[in-house]
């Protein structure tokens, strides 16, 4: 019950464990697990990876994590995580490996597609209601990966150094929203170190924060190979050791740990008491019970769901002229250029690969989006050659020539790239190929491999500014996993759009977006910076680390909270996303209540079409230090609130912030503080466009407590 | 204009051709066609048959025709006929190369999925509501395959013999429908020979009938390499010539007759007339207009239309002792056994491969309407493996062995077999295949291909009797393209179920008729024989011929007309089709009224469950020749509504006949005839259970004329 009995499940127990209770007398089934945030991974056979061969596992693809963040909407969210678990429960599982909540340190992370954003508190609330959607089916969530884990380069033991205050404030609150709110039912423990120790025999981690301070009631379990040791790992907190090869009898917890409780070397009490945990998981799992919730994967609601979150993730970053939406009706040729217009991205990306049912690629959702009346043309722009081809670097020019020239000849042009789950060069068998293998610096969203650079790959910038050459209006949409570096051309393209790995119908709905059937709503979870240098892990802190230690110098300054303290530019700042239409916001109050702080104000949309707008709630940091040292960063977001708005309608946003919302971790003190200056408080579009402004003071904030 | 300069498509005219009209200013454009009825083939090359490698050519894959056939039913046919022409539209075609309209008279035909029935009646009007589906969406059918194509065997130079009065009554009215009714804008001729001379040149069919008594305005494509001649095609109703070769200028119709015009050898007023009828098409499918219909494709809808005549066409054959549907509460195990369980059938069959977005397969469905509480085990049972295998015969005795072992051990066991548009083998590059390659026989539904029996391909029946022998419960499902010999074990078999190549949501379609979401209503559209020599074409006629003619001699007893009036038994009749309701038939009336002759009567759901009935009007044939010869068949479609009905309920069926319903063709007059005699009218349940009988005298017959 305590190890993996395959590469996916635990044993179980095949005798009556009833022991006078209803309870388990047909045995302990196996608690059965899957793999990951976008969907129910495809089956592998019991003890090997292959796969059964059968077309039977196929199923719904959703939006990455990130895309789900970019909606800055708990209900899709919600919904994203109901259907990860009626389809988990579907395909027979008990557990679901997500969500992954780790906050985005480095753009650099080639996991940060499976996580949420940069901010602890839009983490937080997104995964609550992933989370209670998954387990409303019941089907166990399990939170990952806790904690620390936030690149991907030496994953297994690099040790991560963070202070107690920017775990406190950054890396924990999303874990702690997750256990407390959420009610996940288990969790997962990190590959890496914290304080030299791996997470998976960490008694700070899994025992002081997570159980006593936490009071986490679930099940602990171990990413795939992170145990490292029988009687460490035993004691300090894992209940459920998961690896990747088939000896099983072999695992930590299985041959050793019966040697060692048998030897006297670890108690059996805390096997007892992993057992104990399992069972309770069980029971709220319903996992005998015959009204047990019997899932179901493929629905058409499902597909609608994916749909919907995917239309709400698109953001626009920038619209001068109005060149988006594309007027369809004037619109006889459209030119798509970018192998990610045509990319199958779900079979791929490490543990999140998904056999989706299907996948729209943004060339196919615009096709269909179109019809027969309006002629596409498609160029691949750059890339590798589908077949062989002897001379790879005259196949790029040709593909970058002929791309160019389309654009020339083209009204309207989009160019889709951006990152991929794969090399493209790695689908090929192909012999042409080899010299140039590797060659290419990694740039791929992918578990287990960080970035190298966050400038595009295959050399997109210079055929992007030569295709704004050839036609100024070309509207470029980047399709990656997290934050690319756009500088060089993004002051001269009129439309940039920013989308994800966006699930089976991303296709379609990043096409509604660029010709109007959608008004974007979608707003960054993350910074766009000018420059990988830019960011904090990169200007303060260090990535990936000297080997042994990689040291979270920055602090608490992660993602805006940087950029905006420190008067570091960003190309696009975190929250900014436009809209086709307008939101004037206006007449913000500012009220203490019964134990929090009310915020209202009111948003109006004064364009011409309906649209949706996130409205953010920022609180500003106390000042500076009196010896000058910045400590506080200058805006936190501690609220937000998505409106729907017809032309011309209004609408009120209602924040509600607790006194958490202006409190501080101490280092020195050990624990939180509420500091003894009055408030600003924000409310805008975006962490740098923020439109209202109100004060809240001491005794307001102190009627939270 | 006038013959292809792609694949599949024409050059058009790249010059100003208004001639002073505000048409065609701009030139005239390609006209643009696609395979096939099942949905929208995928893009290929203009100028070979390499496909461009794209991912935006997935579409939606239909039920096959003659899956729609089995729901008898004119909205789903006029549903799936909406679809293909809204996807073909959306793809960018202006011709669709369906609805295939030929009669099934061999269950051998490979390509008798493509086709509708053996019933001229039931393919006319089903086809008539498909053709009006398409052309709804500013594309034009193309129906094909005119005519006498009822074999793949020589296809290309088969003469076809049939007498004039089967032609009239059994292998025109469809065609006739189509054109009349239908307003088809476009007819296909066929590859074969008629009267000793190629289709496409044939004088008699395609100006005689086709033009001059039918008044078929539109346009005649010829099939892909069906035209032999410049002149001979040119002079006798071919328009357009299509190949598969891509010299386009050495078609027929290209430098060949442009020699000949030149000659003088051919009129210039011959090409004038096919370059009109086309224009006229042009116009019919406002081909340049601002406001022409632009298509789409992969919608929710199309998909649901998919879903909706699945569960329609699906035909419960038998059930002895309400095996179906089976209690998925008392259901903890499902084993479900069968090759064609878990086969992807949309990516082959010739003309007809459909780049499905995605297709459900039978286990697929099962599992995905099961849910994560009930086991499903699945056996492949017979077939092939998947891998380089040493010994086939010992991995086919395991397969067997291991299946027949499920089966024993389980309270619930679903046979999926059938037939397949392909090999399994054809599949496999393996070595230790090859000396098994093409001996098993031949037995697959496709184009280019006619089954050498009717039997079950691969040892299926005897793996179905030991699998019975395990468990005698076990429900048998066939899926395939056209009738199957049962007789090996349909005895012993409680539970038979029919379905088809039943496109992407096939498979969640059965396993809702399996468990009861859904009422099975679909009927068979054609005779399942105990075996093949007792189908007409093999018990009185020929096939496949002998090398230059195959003979009709079988006449106008095909299908159900040989089987009823011969008085020779089936396994399961044409228009057989159980439900888990019961209907009662009553009240019928016959009345002659303004020209035509109304039958109405009662049909009343008696069961406990909601469910549809389509009821059949049969009217019975004149007496024999007072020589004894048999001339008439004793039975004959000329009616049928289906009615849903809920537990309890009655509905009137209003059925009305008009003359043509009473002749028969005369070859003695060479027109058709009204005999001098009362006539018989049935209504029932299926042709061998009618539940009601009328009476028309010639008096009221006349009525209609």
């Amino acid at each position: 019950m305590i190890h993996g009995a395959g590469l996916f499940r635990t044993a179980g127990v095949n005798r009556d464990c009833s022991c006078g209770t209803s309870f388990f007398k047909e045995g302990i089934p196996s608690l059965v697990m899957s793999d990951g945030p976008m969907g129910v991974r495809n089956e592998f056979c019991d003890d090997s990876w292959d796969t059964p061969g059968t077309n039977d596992d196929f199923v719904s693809y959703l939006p990455s994590e990130t895309a789900i963040a970019a909606t800055w909407n708990e209900e899709r969210a919600f919904e994203c995580g109901n259907v990860l678990g009626s389809e988990a429960r579907g395909r027979g599982k008990d557990m679901i490996l997500a969500p992954g909540v780790n906050i985005m340190r480095t753009p650099l992370c080639g996991r940060n597609f499976e996580y949420l954003s940069e901010d602890p508190f839009l983490t937080g609330r997104l995964a609550v209601s992933i989370i209670k959607g998954i387990q409303k089916n019941d089907v166990s969530a399990c939170v990952k990966h806790f904690a620390l884990n936030n690149q991907e380069t030496q994953r297994s033991d690099i040790n991560s150094v963070a202070d107690i205050r920017s775990l406190n404030e950054i890396y924990f609150p999303a874990f702690r929203a997750a256990v407390r709110e959420g009610k996940a039912c288990a969790l997962m423990c990190a590959y890496n170190r914290w304080q030299g120790v791996h997470c998976s025999e960490n008694k700070t981690l899994l025992e002081k924060i997570l159980r006593d301070e936490w009071n986490f009631d679930g099940v602990v379990v171990s990413d795939w190979g992170a145990v490292h040791s029988t009687k460490a790992a035993a004691e300090n907190g894992t209940d459920i050791e998961m690896d990747i090869f088939p000896n099983f009898d072999d695992y930590h917890f299985a041959a050793p740990l019966v040697k060692a409780v048998r030897e006297g070397s670890v108690s059996e009490s805390v096997v007892d008491a992993k057992v104990k945990r399992i069972l309770r998981l069980m029971q709220k799992l319903n996992i005998q019970g015959k009204d047990r919730n019997k899932g179901a994967y493929n629905t058409e609601e499902h597909r609608r769901v994916c749909l919907n979150t995917a239309r709400e993730s698109v953001v626009l970053l920038k619209n001068e002229g109005n060149v988006l939406p594309i007027d369809e009706k004037k619109t006889k040729t459209v030119t798509v250029i970018g192998y990610n217009a045509d990319a199958m991205q779900s079979p791929y990306g490490g543990s999140a690969a998904i056999k989706a049912l299907y996948e729209i690629t943004p060339l196919a959702g615009i096709k269909m989006y179109l019809g027969g009346n309006t002629r596409v043309r498609y160029c691949q722009g750059y890339g590798y050659p589908k077949k062989d081809c002897e001379d790879i670097e005259k196949f790029r020019a040709q593909l970058h020539d002929e791309a160019v020239k389309a654009a020339r000849e083209s009204d309207c042009v989009i160019f889709v790239g951006g990152t991929m789950h794969y090399h493209p060069e790695f689908r090929l068998g192909n012999n042409a190929l080899s010299n140039l293998r590797g060659k290419d610096p990694c740039r791929i969203d992918s578990e287990g491999f960080d970035r190298d650079d966050i400038k595009l790959p295959l050399e997109q910038d210079a055929l992007i500014n030569d295709i704004l050459d050839a036609n100024a209006n070309t509207v470029i949409v980047i399709s990656s996993g997290n934050a690319v570096d756009m500088s060089a051309w993004s002051d001269r393209a009129k439309a940039i759009v920013q989308t994800w790995y966006n699930g089976m119908e991303g296709g379609r709905a990043l096409a509604e977006v660029l010709f109007g059937k959608i008004n974007p709503s979608g707003k960054l979870p993350f910074t766009v910076p000018k420059k990988l240098e830019d960011c904090p892990a990169h200007a303060l802190g260090e990535f990936p680390g000297d080997g042994t230690d990689v040291r979270y110098n920055e602090g608490v300054f992660v993602g805006y909270r940087y950029f905006s303290t420190f008067k570091k530019e960003a190309a696009f700042c975190f929250g900014h996303g436009l809209s086709y239409t307008k939101f004037e916001y206006s007449g913000m109050k500012v009220k203490a209540g019964n134990n929090n702080v009310q915020v209202k104000f009111n948003v109006k949309n004064c364009g011409n079409v309906a649209g949706a707008e996130v409205a953010q709630v920022y609180v500003g940091g106390v000042c500076e230090k009196p010896n000058g040292r910045i400590e506080n960063p200058s805006l936190e977001l501690r609220g937000f609130c998505k409106k729907y708005l017809l032309p011309g309608e209004s609408a009120e946003c209602n924040v509600t912030l607790d006194t958490s919302a202006f409190e501080y971790y101490s280092e020195e003190k050990q624990d939180w503080v509420l500091p003894d200056a009055n408030r600003k408080i924000f409310a805008g579009s975006s962490v740098e466009d923020t439109r209202l402004e109100g004060e809240v003071s001491v005794a307001e904030m102190q009627s939270g407590i």
